[in-house]
């Protein structure tokens, strides 16, 4: 699992006082992309070298708002794993560690066409590698 | 069903070209309010009565990208509504009448101290009378 | 002189109840590219063909806030025209007539590869064309 | 003089492949929040203590495009201090460590009913003293 902490800005809210629900996509974004690079890897390498990831996906439950000024932790893990696609789980706390939000994306790879493409093996084991001792599942 | 077009501007795409997959929520947030609005409630006015709408789930599938200056069409119906919360689902179509992208957003009513509300009666019956004919589901 | 109406989403707003500071900057891309579209041209097929349109300097000043619900106006104009440049002026209205703000975009237009350009010599006359009975100064 | 970095996200860009000129004013927001930080302040407790800071003006200049999955550099300072309005000054720069952007923000501090106030006579003091030995002017 990987964690990272985020402070919420007034550019995060709207105005009943509390986080948008659009710009929780933009906190998972920052997630995934940090989970990605602790396993060694730049989205933005991969996508110069015609792996795009695409979202295809979302899901996302609000259980309770995050306010402006808040540190929030963001805990991501891969909940399964396919060549052609992730799927992030995460969970939200807020300052008082109380669980806000849970999410769920499917992220797959493309061509630069926008096809559908396998992603580099490399990129996959890893992410097995890190995962495996956690209760994800696997459909390799 | 009620139908809105609207334009896509530079804000809501990204790098790779295409709209980015968290301002969706803002077009599927527009398309609710006009939904109301056509029933002769306003959000705004509700909000200050003490009524306020926060989206408490969202699913949503992108099934093609959107591109800078298309006219997309965002068609939403109402496939669930509790005294307590309304299910909206979307179809978003590109400028070739291509369907994009389906969401469905759970928007349930609170009062300004974020607690569970009833929401007005008269709301219930315009959505139910909206949507009667059609092929919605009501668990009132 | 172009005007455009555009509601107030809570998209727009932010936790002290009122327009975020930076989310003007959509609001003036939407006049703009409706000013364009209004001479015949298209933002996006200039872009095709190579004529990029890149914001190289803004300045705004914010004299009243605008809140959720509000239905604003945004009068566009051109104050100086170059080969290289289009300035824009702009003021905001809110629903009670009220000029909320006023603002100021250097748009240059470059090469794909972020030269400076000319632009097409015909949206330079058109330009010329819609503001030339005003008292806007030109530069050519 | 106050430092912070930050790392472009898709989020953060357009379809030109750039930073998108209106998010930059998120950056802004969060290299201020930072420097008040850095004084011992928080506009969180200020806020709640009555002493909301609100964008009187905002300028800004685009010299060269900021690219996705830059890490840039904002470097902030008080140009001017009044006891109503603080005038920040920034220049940005990318990975390459080239000058991309200069900004100056006024912002007033504000009551609660959106009138003009005195800021804390505390956090002026700190303010000064953090840019004193520096070459800001200041019209107290």
């Amino acid at each position: 699992m990987h964690t990272m902490r985020k402070r919420i800005y007034y550019y995060d809210t709207d105005a009943e006082g509390v986080v948008y629900y659009g710009n929780y996509m933009r906190f998972l974004e920052e997630a995934r992309t940090s989970f990605i690079e602790d396993l060694g890897f730049s989205l933005k390498e991969l996508s110069k070298n015609g792996y795009i990831f695409a979202i295809k996906r979302q899901e996302i439950e609000y259980k309770y708002p995050i306010y402006y000024g808040e540190i929030i932790e963001i805990k991501t893990s891969v909940e399964e794993i396919t060549p052609y696609r992730i799927r992030f789980y995460y969970e939200i706390y807020n300052s008082e560690n109380k669980k806000t939000t849970v999410a769920r994306t499917d992220m797959v790879c493309i061509s630069p066409e926008f096809h559908i493409k396998e992603m580099p093996q490399e990129l996959i084991q890893k992410v097995k590698d890190k995962c495996e001792s956690k209760r994800e599942k696997f459909y390799l």
